[in-house]
């Protein structure tokens, strides 16, 4: 038969090498990893990932960056990449990606934490195993997105898992067979409906097919073996979780566009840092609210803020007076209001002090909230007007959230935001130095090592 | 709201203790559980079982008891339950239920092994864990059974991940809201796609819903939070995974039957002991085979075996001259004549030494075997008939395989089966032991440590 698209995603796993990663892809990784590694260090010490990690026997509280990042190479690799995966994406302040609808850095960077150590990665070996996840997970989405989300399947998990297995592989030097058995593995493992959004739950799926791809990945290396045409067989992962009856396997067969040689996702489709720690639907509102009050305007003069974003944005944006943290992030009221009244919309915008203010009270309840028919459903194009007490009106119109691929955030931005999470679990001058090595990832001998501040300065090449 | 389904379930699990069980209950689940121990020891051991046991760091042929049960207390338990559930499904020796047309007792067990040292769990304890669990798996299979089956999930593993849940929930004497939680979470974990059957991954299947049984109990213990209705909301489970479009979300809730005050599952549709290591399609037309030639058939003068049974086993059965162990469990050629020509159809009849025994050989060229077009597809009947040289014919026609829940296998035969699986693991004392100890199983004060071998018969009450 023809290469199967399994083969195909195989033999470019096992293939690659540092050297091949398109240009850009370390630096689009690294700005990855760091990102990622901030919002896991504060996702594990509250909420899902507390959960997660105190069912694992640890007390986030009094672990060390080692231990809750899982590079510490204590306990079983699948369970350390469920309560990581759990902490990295509890916050919902994890990048994204729309080649596969969801959270591409949760998805992958868990897994390889987790082997890191037992596999003595470098930070090249780290970026490799992390672009290729990142290429499988988009390549295999193709065929059956966007319905497959659409339908309620928690993508960042389903497509995850394949994403997982694939970076797990690449970090274990596994070679194409292998690889693919790895990947046939995956197809019986991806799971996460969207009906559990809103909870804990949520989070705990990125932990779960991170869990899914060490699992995979290691039984593909002790032997296991599994269906070839997992994926795009007959009743195989793409027909199952297909949403669409009209849809053969033949045209997701062809739809199925990976090409080792053509431009990569990481480059075309990129990668999203986001800039708040709430619904991305609120960031183009929030950036335009920001930008017209640092033009200028005093806060309690504001008469009235008018917003208008897609018919997403109205979905998913539910709470106008919001009562909980969670309820917070998902208002665009309360976003816009702490955009205007704030230095900045941080993690503490959406705890008791910033939902109590009444300064920010005061501005949430002049926000006028409407849908722009005109717009997509799906975009996340804002206009904002600030209309102040002297009469005067300020508009601004905003198309994409801060920190989108191909417009990352400027580095000191990137460094407050990821000194602004981990110092929620680790001492500032951990912090420090977690940041100013992982931002030179692709220069570290051994990422363990480092994280678990095991090297020193002048172990560097 | 009315009371959901996921609520009359978790009051149901939370609220049942031993007493509560029907009268028949202990002694089939006692015989299930003697049952799966047996063959979880024999597939420790080769396979998939053994690969699972080497990927969690462990030399299967040196593990004890305790450890290849995954009752010594050590590592992790969603990790044991892993292997524990591959291991138990590795030889398809399991049994059956066809309430959700697949193997429960594989996802009930593995759980509730790796639990019960931490649980200090009792005999019955253990029972009544299993028994709400199968109940609650056949519950949730039957809105959207039998087509959730046939559209290609494995349903063992998927409505078993609930029944796992559950019956981890029950060991784990969470109260009836943290049982609704870990139901709910459990709804984001199904998974496991027919297209591996054939692969190692099929028993690795009942491996990952084990393990998501004792990762959504012991998350929700401590606290995750999930969707009231995360199986019968809108996009929940039933959604989701039931392939028929034309099916709403009412009829679905319509179709739940399940009624706490009722006679339960375990009683109506009972669970079926497997008294051949081979594909259930072939278990009518080997006994039926053995009964002829125990009437006084010479094997060597057969000329002809003719076979006819339903379209289901001759879809099933594609290996009329099988060449691996693995092709001949699915081969009605070479099951009969192993019934013909040996004294059981037991593990070593699809292993070399049967494979390639001239006399198994010069029978199963002369098995012939057709579809019965006037069966159901799903029958299990058969009937055999055999010439031999001298002119005769004898024939037999079977319906239930033995070892159906209604006419169970006699003691005799159960206790050869569990030594015979044992023994590969464990040596013959240990072997007896353990079924003496077993088949006492609501009498065990300590489930774990019998197991372990560190009670002894002055223990017992």
């Amino acid at each position: 038969m023809d290469e199967t698209p399994e083969r195909r995603l195989a033999e470019f796993v096992a293939a690659t090498e540092y050297d091949d990663l398109p240009a850009d892809a370390p630096a689009t990784v690294t700005r990855a990893v760091v990102d990622t590694v901030g919002v896991a260090l504060a996702g594990a010490v509250e909420g899902a990932g507390a959960t997660a990690a105190r069912s694992a026997g640890l007390d986030p509280e009094a672990a060390d960056a080692a231990t809750l990042l899982g590079v510490d190479g204590d306990g079983d690799p699948a369970a350390t990449a469920l309560r990581v995966g759990t902490a990295a994406h509890a916050l919902d302040y994890d990048d994204l990606s729309w080649a596969l609808d969801g959270h591409p850095s949760v998805t992958l960077l868990p897994p390889l934490f987790a082997l890191a150590d037992g596999a003595d990665a470098s930070g090249r070996d780290l970026a490799t195993a992390f672009a290729v996840g990142f290429e499988v997970e988009c390549a295999l989405a193709g065929p059956i997105s966007p319905d497959h989300y659409e339908a309620g399947w928690h993508a960042t998990a389903t497509f995850g898992a394949f994403g997982a297995t694939a970076a797990a592989a690449s970090l274990l030097d596994l070679d194409a067979e292998a690889t693919e058995r790895a990947l046939a593995v995956a197809a019986s493992t991806p799971s996460g409906a969207k009906r559990n959004f809103g909870s804990m739950t949520k989070p705990l799926h990125a932990g779960l097919c991170s869990r899914s791809g060490v699992t995979a990945a290691t039984l593909a290396r002790d032997g296991i073996t599994a269906a070839r045409d997992a994926v795009s067989g007959d009743r195989g992962f793409w027909d199952l979780y297909d949403p669409d009856p009209g849809r053969t396997a033949a045209d997701r067969r062809d739809a199925f566009a990976f090409d080792p040689d053509g431009p990569w996702a990481v480059e075309t489709e990129g990668i999203h840092a986001k800039a708040y720690p709430c619904c991305y639907f609120t960031h183009t509102a929030v950036a335009a609210t920001a930008a017209i009050v640092d033009d200028g305007v005093d806060p309690e003069g504001i008469e009235r803020i008018e917003v208008r974003a897609a018919g997403g944005a109205g979905d998913a944006l539910a709470y106008p007076d919001p009562e909980t943290g969670l309820e917070a992030k998902f208002s665009m009221e309360h976003a816009v209001a702490c955009a205007a009244v704030r230095d900045r919309v941080d993690l503490a915008a959406f705890e008791a002090g910033a939902l109590e203010d009444p300064a920010v009270d005061a501005v949430r309840e002049r926000v006028e909230f409407a849908v722009e028919q005109s717009l997509p459903y799906d975009s996340h194009e804002s206009t904002v007007r600030i209309v102040t007490a002297d009469g005067t009106t300020r508009e601004r119109r905003r198309v994409d959230p801060p920190g989108v691929h191909d417009d990352p955030l400027p580095p000191e931005t990137r460094r407050r935001k990821f000194l602004e999470c981990a110092e929620r679990a680790v001492d500032p001058e951990t912090a420090e130095r977690l940041y100013d090595r992982l931002t030179d990832l692709p220069e570290l001998p051994d990422v363990a090592a480092t994280l678990a501040g095991r090297d020193s300065r002048t172990d560097l090449p």
